[in-house]
């Protein structure tokens, strides 16, 4: 048996993609094991959400020494040139929600994208996986939760990604597209039915 | 005769340390010579923005092999829980001036630090300097100019740093007091006057 291991400083996310990882084995019986780990990284600044994550992997193996996959994600808001973007958790820490609305105030132009991405690492092979789904944002914050979640509403949906139950913001959200690639390569590298 | 680097990717900031450096040495006849450098470095993502310095002068180091000093600043604005703090630039480039504003529209509560440190690094000794700066966010954007200079007016002044001459800037600001502190060092350390 092989497992994986999903770095990261939020165990949150690893909730998320467990609760999504029990889905797949129930449709593909797939037997891929994810165990969480938080080393202490060192995140590099960059505007390529791309380079923070694979960097973030490559560190991340330095210190488990085993195949691990990290997640980087962002808000982008077009009308605010891709703000916060790759720096969203440090824009909730200190705007928080209610910044982002400050900053759109009387703005019609609302559009968004969340981003994901994850970045398996192995020593040798790294390879990137993306997800995004695209939206607006809300003009008010609803209802109280965890990051931008209340206020951006995906498209094609009349809630925000807080409201949403957490199986269709799964089936739909932009970690579970991104998750999902790396699954199928994962499982297609390894020929995981085996394992 | 020593030189020491300063290694950034804005010249703009090598120009203002020149010309304090000029006045320093017509009032102390200092021979401190400083030189630009502007290698690739990957900063990292940190709360501190000592850390992030201290971390490029490492980097900024093992690039050029000479003894270097790199700065970092960031505007740390009180009501936003220190945002945009080390993450300045990117604030700067994404929602602009007139973001801060509109995070802080009808907001009486304006204060507002300018921080600014300097790290030293030669391969042995790391040596970190910071400069402060308190004011508070101007209501508009005065006049058109570099970052966040025409929305900072400094304590007891009337006019924004983007209003000031560069010599009142140069007097009053927190990059000169931390590049003053590290002057003051340095000279000590290597008994500048001899060289």
């Amino acid at each position: 048996m092989t497992f994986v291991y999903f770095a990261s400083s939020n165990e949150n996310k690893f909730l998320e993609i467990q609760t999504l990882l029990e889905w797949e084995k129930r449709e593909n019986k797939e037997n891929v094991k994810i165990r969480f780990s938080s080393p202490a990284i060192k995140e590099i600044q960059s505007d390529s959400i791309i380079e923070v994550a694979e960097d973030k992997a490559k560190k991340a193996f330095d210190s488990i020494k085993r195949p691990v996959i990290v997640e980087d994600d962002g808000l982008f808001i077009e009308e605010l040139n891709g703000f916060p973007g790759v720096y969203s958790s440090f824009a909730f820490k200190t705007i928080g929600n209610k910044g982002i609305l400050n900053l759109l105030a009387n703005n019609e132009k609302r559009r968004a994208r969340f981003l994901s991405v994850f970045s398996f690492f192995d020593g040798n092979t790294i390879e990137t996986f993306g997800g995004e789904t695209a939206g607006h944002i809300a003009t008010e914050v609803f209802p109280p939760g965890w990051g931008f979640d209340p206020i951006f509403k995906p498209d094609n949906e009349d809630l925000t990604y807080g409201e949403l139950s957490i199986q269709r913001k799964n089936e739909i959200s932009h970690r579970s597209k991104a998750f999902r690639q790396f699954l199928m390569w994962y499982k297609l590298k390894y020929n995981h039915h085996n394992i």
